[in-house]
């Protein structure tokens, strides 16, 4: 049974505008970073959008949630930018009709056109939780997993943890 | 509970030595790897050896055996060679003391010192597939896992295949 | 007798922050680039500022003309934003005082931190004109030389030109 | 005036066939980085053969002359290995009909394939040399050009020295 992965954009996705010195959205690189990884995963790729997720409107998540809700694959990758991970998967979790199936959302801190990028390892972790977890919302970041109700993104770290890793800190 | 990374050699950890111009063995990559991905998953590295997986002997086989009997861990990646990856696997499906536990074994095509090479993808797939899988011995490699007693490497492609994927690419 | 590379920002030294998903500049990376590139090259570096050479003010230009003006080496390398190298390239030769040195400006249309930058090409090409051109004030870039007073940035391509490049290209 | 780039292999041009893991020669990579240093150059690239320089053998040398003499180029690079880089200009340099040319050799310790190469350094700085230096027989490596009759590869250290250098580091 395949998998969909959707892609948004994000980090992850930018590239580097050599003529205007800044980071932008080209096409995505998700499927050449699948054939770098030689990914032998049945995939179908869909480019839903390509933004950062600071920019990202309710509307823009309908239209991942229709996505979600609509594709035949009971199995979704969603690439995301890392800023409103959390609230795309709270959208994700509230809404009907996506229930049964297993979701999990991904992204990079560092773009893959750079060579030091979190993205490779981050893809191929998201693919393979995707493939084993049961069905729920959930985010793949750090080499781990969160499910969507017990997740944040550390802002000074920029690494995702849950409440318990932030006790632990804490304490 | 932390995961034992246990570290063979391989593909995966082989540099360029350009004084005399060979692929060799130095102090594993992994950690760096691990780095780069920014994961925050606990792990134990230990480096057992540094060698091509042709090289490997039965006497190898039994440390790595040995290694994951005896470490505190339930959940193991080991790092390996992609030749003899299957046999390594059935050493340790067939070895007594290990049954509770999960062990992923992993290795890359291409060298991570290469700019093009698929391990930091293994690396992320392998490290989550670890912490979900059930008890038993798989491997990682392609985005997939398959279990120890029903994979194959295709010499041809390079790939990693199930007798099913065989069958279906024959008809 | 040793060469002074004065590192001044530029694309070239910029580095991605991943917790502000910005680029931004930290240390030079002209050294590692140096080292990277095996060079045996008798060299002296020194940072006068790490900026956007959109940003450079008329004390930021005195600045590197009193250090080429003040140093021992006759034979300048000037890392550089693209942006207004010429303008500093102009600034040099109206300077007094450094008449008899050879002084070469370059730099980078994408940073080095990216797999797919110009930037150790560029380095390359501007250490090997500043060890055989004759005195003057050159830009190394597109692996060519400009004289300060031929050249500007043609700002659609993000290439360097001659007076006579350009007609060329209009006929 | 355009420049000839003869393309004859070394381990500048090797790449990694990860089905057999070792290193081969395939296309030569050298257009790809042109484009990569955003190249303005004006050359003719032409790949005379794809070999170690260890193999070479007097025919093969014959032909690198050959090629010299022949076109109608003045300026030449020559990518090469850099085992036999010395040989090759002496063979260069006691040949008759390439005397008022400019002749460059160079080449890479570490393949380009690989992310920490010297290759795109060398190149651009090959490049840059060729077109300042009188006519002659030049080896162009470590951000230095030598004259083919005051050079050396030191096997210890894999870096480039002329008798000079040598007497200095003995002393």
């Amino acid at each position: 049974m395949p998998i969909r992965i959707l892609i948004t954009g994000g980090t992850f996705d930018k590239q580097y505008d050599e003529i205007n010195a800044r980071l932008v959205f080209r096409e995505s690189q998700v499927g050449e970073m699948l054939r770098l990884g030689r990914s032998k995963v049945d995939v179908h790729l869909r480019t839903i959008m390509m933004i950062d997720s600071l920019d990202m409107t309710d509307a823009d998540r309908d239209a991942i949630v229709q996505n979600c809700r609509q594709c035949e694959e009971t199995r979704i990758v969603i690439t995301h930018g890392t800023d409103t991970m959390v609230e795309t998967g709270k959208a994700l979790a509230a809404a009907s009709g996506v229930e049964g199936k297993t979701i999990v959302l991904t992204g990079a801190m560092i773009p893959y056109a750079f060579g030091s990028s979190d993205g490779m390892f981050n893809l191929g972790s998201a693919l393979s939780f995707v493939q084993v977890l049961p069905p729920g919302v959930y985010l793949a970041m750090n080499g781990r997993y969160f499910r969507w109700d017990d997740v944040r993104k550390n802002r000074q770290t920029g690494m995702f943890e849950t409440t318990n890793d932030e006790r632990r800190t804490a304490n």
